[in-house]
């Protein structure tokens, strides 16, 4: 398999986080988002939606949206991310919707582009932007999270738990006060401590930069 | 079931309509966003993240987040909205997606009011910032679904279909011109002919207002 992806992108992250802790291989190729590249015409032919992550499966399948792509995952090799049963199912994946629907879309580089660029926002007022909506989102997923198990809701990591440690990588690249979200931060330490997980960390892929 | 909506949510329409396909009965609970009744402490307690829907099962488990909820809703009662192959369902659910996370929460009301109270935005630029976001999103929706089929990807509606239905249903009330998106209109007009999905609408729906 081949992932589009950049490593400072959360939605890939996660996705790297999963195909990690399923055992599965895969070949990394960098779409550098800063620098436009997910608008080539190559990319864009492969993901007309122009966002990463993108994984090509082995015959050519080509798989778009980060959470289609880890329902795919889920459907073909373990350990599963999603319970079984319906209503556990549900749950976990409404701790996986506060991040990766209520936080990250409206924190996209795209959105942030577009604010300063139609709306003349600041360094200063973009990160507030950031913040605003992580500590709305963080707020809620720390209210529904279990309180008694090391992962978001059991000894194993889950959708929501490889969601959130993803948006926490972000959280701390622009420099949000986690003091009021203990159960993420014990839920971000669980995960880290996963040679899965920590190998999927932005800094450790090949298009990291030391500074932007 | 009990449903917590508010009649002009695209994500509370997402449900009706599937709740209405798959047949189920349920109340319908109105909760005004504009009003503000999503803050009230008996509600936030009910739902932390502040939003519709919230579905109440008859044993009073509680689901959140309208994707969560649809995911139970397959998972209990036919027809599917998502299909078995786990490729042609990561399609599906692309498509969804590219709605359901690239629109709505970056056009999701309490981004609007932020993006007013704290940047100043006009009336007409707020509506420039939804039809941007639309747009974009739109095309892509455009690109990946069948032109050969009445719904998205088959002869029966699916997730793309319902996301679809709800997000056109926002882009006519801000006055979108929909010309370059032929498919997505052919589409909606699927779902409309099925009654299921008709009643859905948020013109149906018991608070339903004549102006704001």
């Amino acid at each position: 398999m081949t992932l589009y992806a950049y490593w400072r992108s959360t939605t890939s992250y996660r996705v790297r986080a999963a195909l990690n802790l399923k055992g599965l291989t895969y070949e990394t190729l960098p779409v550098d988002l800063v620098a436009g590249d997910q608008h080539s015409p190559d990319y864009a032919a492969l993901n007309p939606g122009l966002g990463v992550p993108t994984l090509v499966l082995d015959d050519g399948t080509v798989l778009t949206q980060s959470l289609a792509i880890l329902d795919y995952l889920d459907a073909v090799a373990a350990p599963r991310l999603l319970p079984d049963d319906p209503v556990a199912r549900a749950k976990v994946m409404a701790a996986a919707h506060a991040v990766a629907l209520d936080i990250h879309p409206v924190n996209n580089l795209r959105v942030l582009q577009h604010l300063r660029s139609i709306h003349g926002a600041s360094e200063a007022e973009t990160v507030a932007w950031m913040h605003h909506w992580m500590d709305a989102g963080f707020t809620t997923v720390e209210a529904i999270v279990s309180d008694s198990t090391p992962f978001a809701f059991s000894d194993a990591p889950d959708l929501a738990d490889v969601c959130i440690t993803a948006q926490l990588y972000n959280a701390h690249r622009w420099g949000l006060d986690m003091t009021a979200y203990p159960k993420l931060t014990r839920i971000e330490a669980a995960c880290l401590a996963l040679p899965a997980i920590a190998a999927a960390h932005p800094d450790h892929q090949p298009d990291a930069k030391v500074t932007i």
